[in-house]
């Protein structure tokens, strides 16, 4: 059984407001070393062994469900 | 500069009804494979050199603002 982790984050470019949210209260807290903050969604689930090409399969998952591709990137990490 | 990624996850035996919907919703769209799909948050952020101690720093802020500690758990990554 492989892990899998999928991170998708708003493409360079797109407004992220969440992350402008979290820079700005984490700023108002007393951290005004923060900047650049962007929030993401970490998708993981287990993925039986009898997959076959499991890096084509999430990937064809991500394009298919798990990323909306024409404004999110996403990141594939199979252990 | 120092890039953080903050990952924030449901602690396990909490219910995860995103992590539900993503299962089943793979599931039916033909990968009976996938299983114990958890939906997490991935928070990443540059933080300014002048930060003495990062690391205690990152920790101070998943507990006071990025994760709530009572039903999230959280890893703190700093490259």
């Amino acid at each position: 059984m492989a892990k899998v982790k999928v991170h998708v984050f708003l493409k360079p470019g797109v407004l992220d407001v969440q992350g402008k949210a979290v820079e700005g209260a984490l700023q108002g807290l007393g951290w005004p070393g923060v900047s650049e903050a962007r929030v993401g969604k970490l998708i993981a689930f287990d993925l039986a062994d009898d997959v076959a090409d499991k890096e084509a399969e999430v990937k064809r998952m991500c394009e298919t469900l798990l990323a909306n591709t024409v404004i999110e990137s996403y990141k594939i990490e199979i252990a």
